[in-house]
């Protein structure tokens, strides 16, 4: 389930990719419906099987501003909490600005905050040193990509840190003080550990993942060569199409005059490539 | 001001292009803050200044949900109208579903609308035969581009239906049973003819633009054919950074550790060309 | 924890009150949080919890728009659901309407929503009639008062209609040509039943409740008589003052000057007692 | 149009009411329309038109969260601003909190915004040493009551100020070092002085302040004395469905059996008194 291509690219660069590959990861319904759009519904989702927090009022910083973070965000901000964002990247720092969340580093904001949710597909974003201000109650939790985000076993499994389980997927760190963090399925992703994921997303998912691979097959010799393809911009208008049923929506038909003032076919594709 | 680069492609696919071109227009920071945001903030201050609208319980529909639909639509919600929307692009469709917006045609829904905003980049969205089933005191205005958005000249320039001018920008058509529709700009530009743009967005629109003509003009032979190009991403990052002060916005700095493991530089591009 | 007053009043109109009572639930937290506050947080809670539902692109009616309704609504718009309501009150509808949702009666829009939701404090909301023209798949809940809202009895426990219990406080009630209604929690309340409350909202309940009977019990001979009283404004805001800190939130204090010019005392109370 | 009561009750104290009067300003109606609703929609418009102000990702602090300061809360924030509240009364701050809002003094926050907006219903809010602390270029303006919010007099209009009409109701302050002000109206009513109010908020105003002069004058001897009365209940209920037809809305009609069950008629009025 976890679709971060950069292993793709690295093994690609290194020469050591051979067969081709298509990075689904960042076609367009993938990324916005399993990235944005499922994760503004599990953060909350996952929150609240694990702790029964309260969202009202509550101080949270978001660690990137990629569609998983902007998922995270709007759904948090949504349901009455204050949102704080870290970001490495000056468009979506931008991005955060514009959609209101101030941007700040980890350092300056921990101190304040109940949560903090990393969502960077990076890795030790949270260190000892945030670990260390954290107000006491705080929880953290993981939505990037696997477990790396937080670096447990340097950071967290020393000897004067007492760790209590206090129900599946929760963990009470202790300080030595008596100060308690409460981290969530230790680190690793929050949305696939302790939420559920919709069926509808995941049809999504698995239709462009079949459409990908029923093209890599059929694809006449010499289409692909060893290296990573996104998936057509007509597929993904296909799967696309397939689910709007769901919603009862209703799509407008080009005529043949306003399809050619586009110059584009009236059945699509509809937007270029590069389009999200 | 208009970015639509359609005609841009038009002419470099018929081999007509004899320099090479930035299509600025598809640079992230122009797509989102020209268009996305900007948008956000023009379609209220342009319909308030021409027709002192309440938006309040306001049936509103917005005919396409790409980046302008998509901030139009944004605002107008959260100012608590009721918003629905019509797509081609089953992407889109699928997008303004998600975000809690029903999909439908023009035809179903245009007898309960106070509201028509066309957000395309296409033409003769409104034909005369919504106008015709549109409510009295209907209000029409374009968002999209240029001015082929409502087919004037066919549709409502005709004998049987007088034009009030009330004030500038702001025409009643008066149909011959009394019905009133309140046309804005004569289907021009909401934004540009009725509203400011803000001078934030338009300093990064310039800039995007400044840089472009620069990389141009400094690229060494060979690098630029006679092509259309995105933005360098690097550039499009830079762009952002120079309008991060505004907002007293501190970005995070990645480690070196950090960006080994992503497999990029520590200065950017922090995210693939296709990001969006 | 069902606070509505309705049968306190009616006693008293009965004349069979025989001790002074007071109306805690219609006290500015209790109203407010109980209901407002902790509904927008349980619908969401309540309904991922029983049925994994994606909130995104769903249709869902919300019987009733007093503060749980509104609650309910807030959230659920806000997760990207397209809501309608139904009011009999038209000042709560025609604030239903200035928030952006359609006000429209259960039976015109019963065959195309997704979700049912009661918040009425009334009864026999959800009748025969309108079960049966349900899609497959409709959930239906209570988020109102006791479980009067739908009438089971004799609506849904007739020999034609199958139950079936897909897990704790899910039934699925099929329709002999194999249609599937999903009720939660046999109509009882939801946010009791399958979510958690937040400990935030019961301390402020229970404080609510602990000052009012310390009231009763403290009270000079005469102040109260066989009656129904609400809170002191004094003691209301007490309660609040209690649970800023959670929030870490900076209270303004009013220069002697400034009390002067309301009239009021530097310490409140601040609002006339019918202020909401 | 400035509804506030206070001189009204404080007349009333003093002995020195000599005929009936109705509190219009607390109905319910009243309270919300012409308060909360209409702020939300005139805050945004009377900044943009004399500011042109961009409103995503501005820090703005807000003083007092009544109706007044909700709607200019909810409306900033919905269009991407950072917003911070001020506020004495506990309930309020409470409420702010949990909507999302950061509850600060004004000397706490006054050097990071880039708005300050006044909406307490009391005097002297922004004082000389709150100006001496803003930013260049912020802009002040009052959405409360009368012109008393901001003391004008001792705290502006000093020799070492230089006062620059730039527009109609726009004036730029500037300090000895260079710093500018931007203060709308001279102080004055913003909804009032720079923007449109909605026709529809009026007529319910106006609808409001018939029916109780109506009632006033009809009434039997005896039924009002020299005192200050709420609008009943059953006029604001009336006041709000002759406005629900703008909206297409349809009220949903109570049942014998229900309308039994509450212990009300069918034809309202459908709340307590006290209800908002």
């Amino acid at each position: 389930m976890d679709g971060n291509p950069t292993w793709l690219y690295q093994l690609s660069k290194k020469g050591k990719l051979c067969i081709p590959a298509m990075n689904v990861n960042d076609s367009v319904t993938k990324q916005k419906f399993d990235n944005l759009y499922c994760c503004k519904e599990s953060i909350v989702d996952g929150l609240k099987r694990t702790t029964d927090v309260m969202f009202g009022g509550k101080q949270v910083v978001v660690c990137g501003y990629g569609e998983v973070g902007k998922g995270s965000c709007a759904a948090l901000k949504a349901l009455g909490a204050i949102v704080y964002v870290t970001e490495v990247d000056p468009i979506c720092a931008l991005q955060a600005c514009m959609d209101g969340f101030r941007v700040i580093t980890l350092t300056e904001i921990i101190r304040q905050v109940d949560m903090v949710i990393t969502c960077t597909g990076n890795r030790n974003i949270v260190g000892r040193e945030h670990f260390d201000k954290m107000k006491s109650g705080c929880i953290v939790c993981n939505m990037g990509h696997s477990n790396t985000e937080i670096d447990l076993v340097n950071v967290l499994r020393t000897t004067e840190l007492k760790w209590q389980r206090v129900r599946p997927h929760v963990d009470h760190i202790v300080w030595p003080d008596g100060k308690r963090v409460i981290l969530l399925a230790e680190g690793r992703l929050l949305n696939l550990s302790c939420s559920t994921v919709p069926s509808f997303v995941l049809s999504i998912t698995a239709t462009t993942q079949a459409l990908a691979l029923i093209e890599l097959y059929n694809a006449p010799d010499g289409r692909y060569k060893q290296d990573i393809y996104l998936l057509p911009k007509k597929m993904d208008e296909y799967v696309a199409s397939l689910h709007l049923p769901t919603f009862d929506a209703h799509l407008t038909e080009l005529t043949d005059d306003q399809a050619k003032y586009l110059g584009i076919s009236k059945y699509g594709p509809f937007k270029p490539n590069y389009y999200r």
